[in-house]
């Protein structure tokens, strides 16, 4: 039988996408609930592989850019996919024939069923990231060597534009621009896909993400069973002690400190975020950085937490494990390396655990 | 004998473009060396009223939008009208057979012969503001009633976009936007034109601002022919002794105020300034306001001053005049009426002078 996702699938896949979210990708909370309306309307979207489509089909990665902490607070018009459909097939003449998440990682992953629902087509398994990034040409389309001719964009108040950008340096700029303009919220499809651009996607994200969630939520003891399934890397088990956030042009830039708890006792380890968790540190050593993921979790439940959820206080685990190979190739590292995000250290791959290696 | 504009007439153009600039649009005199470059290679441009064109034709009215401190120093590429162009003619279907000013005023004026010659086309005589004005939906087409579909925008590095705002105010914000992350300066078509369109431009204006060249150029009192060729008042002739200037989000925005000389010892007229001269004022007086024309001029030689070319000590005369009626019906002024620019103060219209009311 047909892969497809129903209302019953939204908890836990709310809960992969945020754990792939590292902490970004915006709040899952509210596009729950809009998918849960939209999957009411619609019955299921079917979940396809990008080689089950046919092979003159075109596919809409779509992602909402802008700020996380503005997604939680403006809600989207429900018009925004149809419209950058509408751009898309009338700028190519072509048939749109399914949606993709661009970032499976938070509110994005899970606003993809939304989306496919809307338009009434089938949800491609896999997406441009494998987790969440908070800039445009960290996309795996640009990195396996895509070139967008067209930029389709939409914002809540039906504004609509097609950007023909000289790069992905300028796509970025230009899109945020009027991302920043209608509010720090918009809906972008930056690169259309055929089924041919198998090589340019992270396969199989959409139900690695519902199967993740499904962890957390079946098992006796939560962070236990995400850890395994993720073969990550518990960093530290602690509170968090410091926190600083603060939102600029379009961006959440800040520092989170758990200090350990127990057995950790005077252990510091500190996230540095951009949107995302970019970089976990104890004392001056780096413990995972991207591409690699680092997700903070609630110690007991295992649920994973927003930067923008974060509280003084709060009982977390730090997880890291290692990201999709592509983004380890030079040519991955090039976009969404270390110094891709303006730091010197050299990557150092977060290693395969054994669980993993053999799974 | 057709009207054409050659070489030899870009001199008076320029003086006169500077003009109707009221201090905006732009320093014309790098634009006056392209326009020499243009007409070099294509020897001159003819010169068209909007109804000698064919009824299926369009018309392209082009500006380049962003801050004219750094129009002075970012030279364009060349390509942006081309582009503009192929946009426009990608998305209608229909054919571009002359390029208009969309703004008289300041470098937009001249530059628009450029346009003209490097694409093969002529140029209407006519523009949307019959002066100049720093933001893009004060212009005739919007106060007219026209809807601007789409907007074509190219930037200096090949950059494109065909943008659908909802309205004129989110035509403004997203030009704006992508203007300013290309380093606030773009080109831009906000509104295609037909020839059906007179009602809703300025007409004679190219041929106007020539004139007014002219008069500088060969009177011996140039200041005097200057203000009998506008119909102007000359509010006050002195020195520069304040001025404030600071370039932010796109525009120049500041204060110039002018101490009177000899009969005029002891007044002082200030006027604000957002790219334009906006609102000019002896104490708590207004003495002239948008959308009424404001310029100040060298008081020797009438050469008419850029906001970014005034210095503290210039001896400088301060002129102003009446606007296109089109400015002072209840659309004008709600678009470019005091009110627009923020101020409380009502308009109350610059009178026509006795020579100009019996021209």
């Amino acid at each position: 039988m047909p892969d497809a996702l129903t209302q019953d699938d939204l908890p836990a896949l709310a809960l992969g996408c945020a754990v792939l979210g590292t902490g970004g990708g915006g709040d899952t909370s509210v596009e729950e609930l809009a998918a849960h309306l939209a999957l009411e309307a619609c019955g299921s979207v079917p979940l396809l592989r990008l080689d089950e489509l046919d092979p003159g089909d075109l596919v809409l990665p779509l992602s909402m850019i802008g700020a996380p902490t503005v997604a939680s607070e403006m809600v989207g018009s429900g018009r925004e996919a149809a419209a950058v459909r509408e751009l898309a097939e009338h700028t190519t003449g072509r048939r749109v024939a399914a949606v993709m998440p661009t970032e499976i990682g938070g509110a994005n992953g899970l606003a993809a069923v939304t989306w496919a629902a809307q338009l009434g087509l089938p949800l491609v398994d896999a997406d441009g990231m494998g987790r969440a990034f908070p800039e445009l040409p960290m996309v795996s389309f640009h990195v396996a060597g895509l070139r967008s001719e067209h930029l389709f964009l939409a914002d809540t108040l039906d504004n609509r534009a097609v950007l023909q950008p000289r790069d992905a340096g300028w796509a970025e700029r230009w899109a945020r621009a009027l991302c920043v303009a209608s509010g720090s919220q918009a809906l972008l499809c930056d690169c259309l896909l055929t089924p041919a651009d198998e090589h340019a996607v992270i396969p199989g994200t959409v139900s690695h993400a519902r199967r993740l969630g499904r962890a957390i939520r079946s098992a006796d003891e939560p962070l236990t069973a995400l850890v395994a399934t993720l073969g990550a890397h518990l960093l530290i088990s602690g509170t968090i002690d410091d926190l600083a956030r603060d939102t600029h042009e379009g961006f959440v830039r800040g520092q989170v400190t758990v200090g350990g708890r127990g057995s950790n006792h005077g252990r510091r380890v500190s996230i540095d975020v951009q949107n995302e968790n970019l970089v976990a540190r104890e004392d001056a050593r780096v413990l995972a950085s991207v591409p690699d993921l680092i997700t903070v979790c609630d110690t007991a439940t295992a649920i994973p937490l927003a930067t923008e959820a974060l509280a003084y206080g709060q009982r977390v685990s730090v997880l890291a494990w290692p990201c999709h190979p592509l983004w380890r190739s030079p040519e991955g590292l090039a976009v969404a390396g270390p110094q891709a995000f303006g730091y010197r250290h050299p990557y150092r791959p977060v290693p395969h655990t054994e669980r993993h290696a053999t799974a």
